[in-house]
């Protein structure tokens, strides 16, 4: 991307008080010092129900490579801020931590860690940034996608987002994510080529205007392609499109694969049916509609309540920048922290509002399935060495606000849900293929109770701490409470 | 990005359909007709008085280096899509178009060219997609911190949005894009290192913890650092964080730059007040007061009015997505083509709805300002061959939709905002420094009166139409029906 730098990193793609920390733990000798850190979100996007997890391949990739290149560190000399010390520090840093997150396309829920570190202090401050870029708006966009696929069953769905997407990242991995929740296709050719998601498109309205008609246009695209979908409403669908798009059809016969046709504007209900019965009486029963023009879950659902004759989506801005929510809000905090005698001690961001209180210590995220029908009984938030697999007598589970909603769930199966990626610096998790990312996330979404999948007002999933990850909170609150009274009084 | 394809390039950037239609138009030997294509959008984002454009340079670096590398095209022939001879055509091919915008950093509005590709319709179909990509992201982010900046007066603004950018070039050239618009620094490092942006931060929540209280990690920041801000919000700003800073900036006297402290949670309005009260009875009248958490132009305005005491802005998510607006919804329409006989001819794309029909025929768009103060009168689009300059009994400007809404502007001067940037291929066009791209946009947008400059409910500034322009429209509008009702009576 860079012109000027040929040899441009992305190890600066950070925030600068990242590197600026950084500094001061090397220079205070405690750069080695052990931290966990994990990142969550705290509001379920859209109100959805549930949330995608995707960005974990990005985030291999992207760790795999870090490094600072010499471009990098001629840059930091130059901004004065740095001394030598610590960039010669960085010539050869490279990243020693460990990892751990949901396999691509688990669900996750609000209030849970959803990306582990463990790793010196130094090495996770400096992928907090690009860790939460990346996580952030690939979860945001495959739960997008999945909402758009709750409402339209098993009919395919197509993103056409690259012209409105924020930039090129974000049209190729925006468009990788809405594919793991549960797109079919995709218009960008380099996604394609990328990440073998399957491609799509005919043609736009310049074709039509090129030829200026609807039907030299349609004839000339079809004695030159095999698959062929005719966009019919450049001058007027029902009057010129359509018919000419049959006349083509007839006369090409057996010569093409007539697809079907495109509405890219209009009043997509009416027009739609008006459509499909002129290509039903021409004999084209098979033919699909594609539409196509600001669409997202709400509209499709209107249109599909009115009846529209509607096969195929094609879903663009909607989609690609999560137009009704831009960003899922993941942060990430530190946990737990080696103090000066090598103990790992946990801590805590106190905030006015209760919600910002971040939940101490290491912490895993156990799937809480019942055995008799392998639906999802809630997530259980435990201590790093607690296990609640087993548990003779069941699984005591609370609200952690309102702690009287609770439950005991028996003949269960606990599953630890972040897995390790990379260890000590290590990738020691297989990629698996896009395809098989896909089919997870559908697999897990299918394991919620309906309640839980519908697009508006859901259910709120159960994501309940342990009772000692709870006590634990609480007695850390109770404990800063005590200190900040504590500093207030000695304070000069 | 592609550790797949050491020779990935950028070509593949594109909707699937584009290559389709190329493919068309090479092998029915169209390929080399010439044709204009125009992007213009329809709604001024965020309801705003004017845009602010960008996106040129990225452009510029994207066209400059635009050809198919061996694995574009080896995915190309393995999509079974395409045939030999297309690929065989795409194996040399280079941008030969000329391509026309305003100077980055010019201001810009709805419904008029902002740029123009002159180029055989081969080439100006290609470039479609990523052009789109890259002008209306920036340009709707420049605007967007425009607006922001027009709250704050002179006060500091800083972009922190990397984390919840819609990935990573999104955080890059949005970051460069908000410094267009008005913002003074980023917290991205490695945008300050490819743009020369000032980056700006000190350090997080994270080394309070780290240190587990205020005291200790900022007198540790403080002995590591010359320019310090304390960020004073980790366990009680009042009654930790605020009273650790001054204590530490007593203790360091001289050695350090105490440039203030920065709140990131709770009640901004109140706990400033309690911030500024503390800082000045400790002697720090100086000392600054940086806001940060959710912000954008709303928020402020209402800290304002509740007089809070904020210095300095840094804001994240709100800007670097656009939040209330995610899409400019920019488009790309052509509006000429060479026909059988080598004669341009004009084209239209009608639409039921009003403004989505396009306005045919090569346009340049000039500005109108009066000598007597250097303000705009409004834009006057006119056809590619006429001249609005110094017309001696001055220039009739009228609404394109209400044309009983019009004046007579005499002592005018016309600039031409459409500058050639690629001509036949060539570069032409010399990037200005950032500074001066910056410097450009806050003297165009304060040559604008102040009732088009305000962020709620602005004037609508005139976009018109010349007389030639509004008349062909309207022409072919009319032509075009003729033409439908003549197909729909001549079809079988």
């Amino acid at each position: 991307m860079s012109l000027a730098y040929p040899d441009d990193s992305l190890a600066l793609h950070t925030d600068a008080y990242q590197l600026s920390m950084m500094q001061t733990y090397f220079m205070k000798g405690i750069h080695e010092r052990k931290a966990v850190y994990e990142m969550y979100f705290r509001k379920m996007p859209f109100k959805n129900g549930y949330a995608v997890f995707a960005g974990l391949e990005r985030l291999v990739n992207f760790l795999s490579d870090l490094h600072f290149s010499e471009s990098d560190l001629a840059y930091l000399r130059s901004t004065g801020e740095f001394n030598e010390e610590f960039l010669d520090y960085l010539k050869d840093w490279r990243f020693k931590g460990t990892v751990r997150m949901p396999h691509e396309g688990d669900i996750v829920f609000n209030n849970e860690p959803i990306v582990q570190v463990e790793a010196t202090v130094f090495d996770a401050q400096l992928i907090e940034t690009p860790l939460l870029n990346i996580v952030n708006y690939q979860t945001l966009i495959a739960t997008k996608a999945s909402r758009i696929r709750s409402v339209v069953g098993n009919q395919t769905l197509m993103e056409f987002g690259s012209r409105r997407a924020q930039e090129m990242d974000a049209a190729i991995w925006g468009t990788r994510a809405a594919y793991i929740g549960g797109f079919n296709a995709t218009s960008n050719v380099r996604a394609g080529k990328l990440f073998g998601i399957p491609i799509s498109g005919t043609h736009a309205h310049s074709l039509v205007q090129v030829y200026r008609n609807d039907y030299d246009a349609f004839k000339a695209y079809a004695e030159t392609h095999h698959d062929v979908v005719f966009l019919v409403d450049t001058y007027d669908t029902l009057r010129s499109g359509v018919p000419a798009a049959i006349r083509v059809a007839k006369e090409m016969g057996d010569k093409i694969n007539f697809i079907g046709v495109r509405i890219d504007s209009g009043d997509l209900a009416y027009v739609s049916k008006g459509v499909r019965k002129m290509l039903d009486e021409a004999g084209f029963k098979d033919a699909s509609i594609v539409a196509s023009n600001d669409l997202d879950e709400s509209t499709i659902k209107s249109l599909k309540f009115q009846d529209a004759k509607i096969d195929t989506w094609g879903i663009g801005t909607k989609l690609i920048t999560a137009y009704d929510q831009a960003a899922l809000g993941g942060v990430y905090k530190v946990v737990s922290i080696e103090d000066e005698n090598g103990n790992m001690t946990d801590t805590i961001k106190i905030s006015g509002t209760a919600e910002k209180i971040s939940t101490p210590g290491q912490k895993q995220v156990w799937r809480i399935t019942r055995n008799s029908d392998g639906k999802s009984q809630g997530d259980y938030v435990a201590l790093w060495d607690e296990n609640p697999q087993n548990l003779p007598n069941g699984l005591y589970m609370f609200h952690p606000s309102y702690t009287y909603l609770n439950k005991t769930v028996v003949d269960y199966t606990a599953r630890p849900v972040l897995q390790d990626v990379f260890v000590n610096g290590e990738l020691v998790y297989d990629l698996p293929a896009l395809d098989d990312v896909r089919e997870y996330a559908k697999r897990h979404i299918d394991s919620l109770y309906s309640e839980y999948r519908r697009d508006l007002n859901p259910q709120e999933y159960p994501v309940d701490l342990s009772q000692a990850a709870w006590d634990h909170k609480v007695n850390l609150i109770k404990a800063t409470r005590e200190y900040v009274d504590h500093i207030d009084q000695t304070e000069e």
